[in-house]
């Protein structure tokens, strides 16, 4: 019911009666009244005014169900939301709900993650209220072989929702990595379950440097955090309800294609390392080349010796010639 | 210890003296002698003849970890094995493990599959104590856009294994079931758990039906077993051992290529479908054709109207005209 208490305060600007809250959820004064003590205690600001009613003056920077769900507008991202106080992985999760059925769209968010995995097995660290770690759980129709093309949709969503938010600049270095001022704040791991013909789910884990914090010397230079000096404050729970938004806006139009025909131009415009120097790293002689834009599935093209050529992350890493970028 | 006193019986063709099992092991004679009772007890037939020592007269048709792991001479396929009274799934119960760091070559046993599954999650039927359901874990280094190959290396070690050990004919239908007398006899299950451009592991599910066997009415025109009526009556293990020898032997030469060309000419061998009208059935026109063979990443090569397409696994299923082939 703190999910309906805090929708029905967040859809009304102004004061909302209390009346008005019980006839909609259909419950007693009390229990309203009670449920708006226990949200108060958890930080949120709600004042009364007699004769006015209620309103939401502000709200905490927490990352709980009811705090998700009051704020999740979209049609199935994020339509079923499991929320845990601390799990080892987002991702290690949200498999294993999918393996018990979880449906499209379900997602999975913790305040605390305690093993985080990057690529391959490598660490994410992501700190305790500073940081955002969450999973989407996808059933999709389409053949495995298509998969590896959500990993850049998620990519293009995320550094969407972060220029709409904090009406920053923000960058994407192929294929899913995400810069704000040069510095990697966001990683995003794709994994999937599969037959040879037919995927059993995907999970699309991203996560978000969000708040100012400090990173140990090793990862120091490439590491970052989106809220730069002069960018606003933003809770967490508003930036993850914009990513739902435009994950679900982009994914939809991927699936009806089933490539990224009509989301080139705005992955393109992100791409940091459009027009820059790249050097392919793979099994083959490694080379330097520029990076010219990405195919209609997501290859990264290199021109490279008069010839362009299209490269797969399924067989590259590409690493730009100077720092990170 | 068990497994190590029936691979010394086994290794012997005539008698083996109690002391040397003693010495070979450095246990005790008391010791050796209570696991020779608990092994008759199980039904091993173990002859003692004083002076000369013990033999391995008959052993029972029992898929338990001493019996496999005394049969098992594969370098990595089955270097350990996980048997389990009952489980749901042997792919369920491998990929758990796998998720948990089971290293490649991991084979999971059951000899009562509760819930086995076929492809798509349709049902998959493992009658206990008359057929083999087995799952392989694997940890490749090859990209996922590699693995839906695997699932045709096993119907070709599988199908190998069975005319080893029962020199019946075995045909393939592609890509990956196996007929026996013009019935399926054997389902695969590949799946895989993969990041963007990196293989967690795959897991090889393999369900033979080996004995004879009633089938519901619904499935008896397709389903079948092996042990058709001449051929020889053979322990499930042996069979087990088999297609673990056939298998790391076809998916080292996979390996070495990451393609099937090296093992084309015994895959079209066995093939069922070769120079048979087939009907392509996917998302666009269906259409028939004449089955010419495979590509060497495991596509079928199908002839229609005087041009030959190569058909997926991941984009069609194929259905022969005249029945289940």
């Amino acid at each position: 019911m703190k999910t309906a208490i805090l929708k029905a305060l967040r859809q009304n600007e102004g004061y909302v009666s209390g009346q008005e809250i019980c006839d909609a959820l259909n419950v007693s004064r009390t229990a309203v009244w009670k449920d708006m003590k226990k949200l108060k205690e958890e930080g949120y600001e709600i004042e009364s005014v007699s004769n006015r009613g209620y309103r939401l003056k502000s709200a905490p920077d927490i990352l709980c169900k009811h705090e998700l769900c009051s704020l999740i507008d979209t049609a199935w991202a994020g339509s079923e939301v499991h929320f845990f106080e601390e799990t080892e992985s987002t991702n290690t999760k949200a498999k294993q709900l999918a393996d018990e059925g979880a449906k499209n769209g379900t997602l999975v968010v913790t305040e605390n993650q305690t093993a985080g995995r990057g690529r391959r097995g490598r660490d994410w660290l992501a700190g305790k209220g500073t940081n955002i770690a969450m999973t989407l759980v996808l059933k999709p129709e389409f053949a495995p072989n298509s998969a590896s093309q959500v990993t850049l949709v998620a990519a293009l969503a995320t550094a969407s929702a972060i220029e709409k938010i904090y009406g920053a600049e923000a960058k994407i270095k192929w294929p899913n990595d995400i810069l704000v001022n040069g510095k990697k704040v966001v990683g995003i791991l794709t994994e999937m379950s599969a037959e040879i013909d037919y995927i059993n789910y995907v999970v699309v884990g991203i996560g978000i440097n969000v708040h100012k914090q400090e990173f140990s010397d090793d990862i120091k230079d490439i590491a970052g955090y989106v809220e730069q000096d002069g960018l606003p404050v933003v809770r967490r729970s508003e930036l993850l309800a914009e990513i739902l938004r435009q994950f679900e806006k982009y994914y939809d139009i991927f699936c009806r294609d089933l490539n990224l025909k009509n989301l080139k131009t705005d992955y393109e415009r992100m791409l940091v390392n459009k027009e820059k120097e790249v050097r392919v790293l793979d099994s083959r002689e490694p080379f330097n080349g520029i990076a010219k834009g990405i195919t209609d599935t997501g290859e990264l093209l290199v021109e490279t010796e008069g010839k362009t050529v299209a490269v797969s992350a399924g067989e590259v890493s590409v690493r730009g010639l100077y720092g990170y970028v």
